[in-house]
């Protein structure tokens, strides 16, 4: 893999992606309109690489992966002969339309623009714009070079080819793209998240379970499939005659709890106190920190073992 | 761990259970009412422990640790003396009722009984007999050697002491043992599941998104830091106040999102047809057995990786 890619907005997000083009062979340059923002960033990088390194995850060694990154002096710059721009900037409507319209002004002819918009989408920041055909959201989880995860999520004025050709590039530099058909609230993985949470938060409210039993239930049960599998396949492979012989079965069962989950709580003070309460006793404010480390030293064993895994598979 | 362990219903769930309790060395008696089922259960047991052993899951040899296992000629034989009895037989209110009213004319004073029942609540199948305070559901996921989670849910009448005393002994196993604090449909994971594949089924059906690309949001976004950490803790470090600094700001969005599903959708035969066509697209129905033999090697390898890391991380 090799070409130009721009990341523009260079915070942990937008480094992240520095990450996931550099190591897989793009050249990256960076641009963020923060004075020393971008030269901040490739240092951070740097540090991550180390990490990676550390976990076997990297292909070259840090030093070639962070040769491939550099800071640009200007927008225009940054997306000079750009196959591709990722943005990263702040997640608020007006400073994105600023930037795409900043973007637009520069931008050559075939470059595609890809926005990390957690929510907003590409349609409230794209619509006056001259290339809005090839702009669209491309979503990841943090940090994306150990969630492959992306999702592609088009405007409605954004152009099929864009979507494909994003889509191939994703997978080139070995992320897992997903396709939205249209926009929607939430996309598709914080719709997954949030109706899986809703029921979480109204379990803990009734006392039926404690926060730390409900967690439990996910790392030691449900969630294990799920982080190779993914829960259709899962159903599929979980009755002898596949999806339709278990939805026949438990169809009925999911209906009934669908129907008793109808009146959805509100997440108030005094629920959100409860939670918290259930939390912080699990894990003090001033540990908060110190388990995120260990949540990513975590993510990056677990993806060194998909990797062997998918490795073992591919030699056999 | 010692102490004898009565396995009642040696079909895929009782033999499962046969290896979680003999693998950390309790005396195991298995009981099945069909005749040589339980003879048969034994040899299954014994392919499993040397497939356990490939994948560095056992911490004595299969040899050692089938010597625990053996058959019993009567549930009384079996029951006689044991700690606990697993039942597992057929997920049906009256063969469970009449196997509870067996199990009450020859139960000893010191044993506890836990429903392998995966639906129907206890206080179904047990308001009928002297032993009722000292039976509950303790459900695992399939197989219960790799998928820890046991979920405790107790009848009206089980005693506190009774639940303590199976959630200590799942722990000595080496299970993790959840609490449902009463009885509810759906117990606590299949409710978690139930609301996630009712939104999942609802995105296909509309067509926002292909069953395939569903299955990738979970296998490589949201299911990573679920196999190891649950959902709440994962948004208590997705924010940088915690879990209350997250509700706040997303509650919103997932209010919204949760607004938008209260209308659910039947899995009719028309969507079960469009979700198992895309099923079959991606794996052909002559090609499930091998699949699961492919996500069983995953889990074992995924256990092993857990097992790996917790490991790692007590020595430090």
């Amino acid at each position: 893999m090799s070409g130009k890619v721009a990341v523009i907005g260079t915070g942990l997000v937008g480094s992240g992606w520095a990450i996931v083009f550099a190591r897989s062979g793009c050249e990256v340059v960076l641009f963020d309109s923060g004075p020393g923002a971008a030269e901040h960033a490739r240092t951070v990088i740097a540090e991550r690489l180390e990490e990676l390194a550390g976990f076997d995850l990297l292909k070259d060694t840090p030093a070639e992966v962070l040769a491939r990154v550099s800071v640009a002096p200007s927008l225009a710059a940054a997306l000079d002969g750009a196959v591709y721009a990722q943005e990263s900037v702040l997640e608020r409507v007006d400073v994105k339309r600023q930037l795409f319209a900043d973007i637009d002004a520069v931008i050559g002819p075939q470059t595609l623009v890809g926005s990390s918009s957690s929510g907003i989408p590409a349609s409230l920041y794209t619509d006056h714009i001259a290339c809005r055909d090839r702009c669209l959201v491309a979503h990841p989880v943090n940090p994306p070079y150990l969630a492959p995860i992306v999702e592609l999520v088009p405007a409605p004025w954004t152009a099929p080819a864009t979507v494909q050709a994003v889509r191939a590039l994703m997978e080139r530099v070995g992320q897992a793209p997903v396709e939205a058909t249209r926009e929607i609230e939430g996309f598709i993985l914080n719709r997954l998240q949030g109706v899986l949470l809703m029921e979480a938060w109204r379990l803990v409210e009734d006392g039926l379970v404690s926060a730390r039993d409900l967690d439990t239930t996910m790392s030691q049960g449900l969630g294990l499939r799920w982080a190779f599998m993914g829960p259709l396949e899962t159903i599929d492979l979980n009755a002898p005659g596949g999806i339709a012989d278990y939805a026949r079965r438990l169809g009925p069962l999911y209906q009934s709890i669908a129907a008793s989950t109808a009146e959805h709580r509100v997440w108030d003070d005094t629920l959100i106190a409860k939670l918290e309460a259930q939390r912080r006793e699990d894990l003090p404010a001033e540990a908060l920190a110190e388990r995120r480390a260990w949540r990513d030293r975590r993510l990056m064993a677990l993806a060194r073992h998909k990797q062997d895994m998918q490795q073992a598979e591919s030699g056999e």
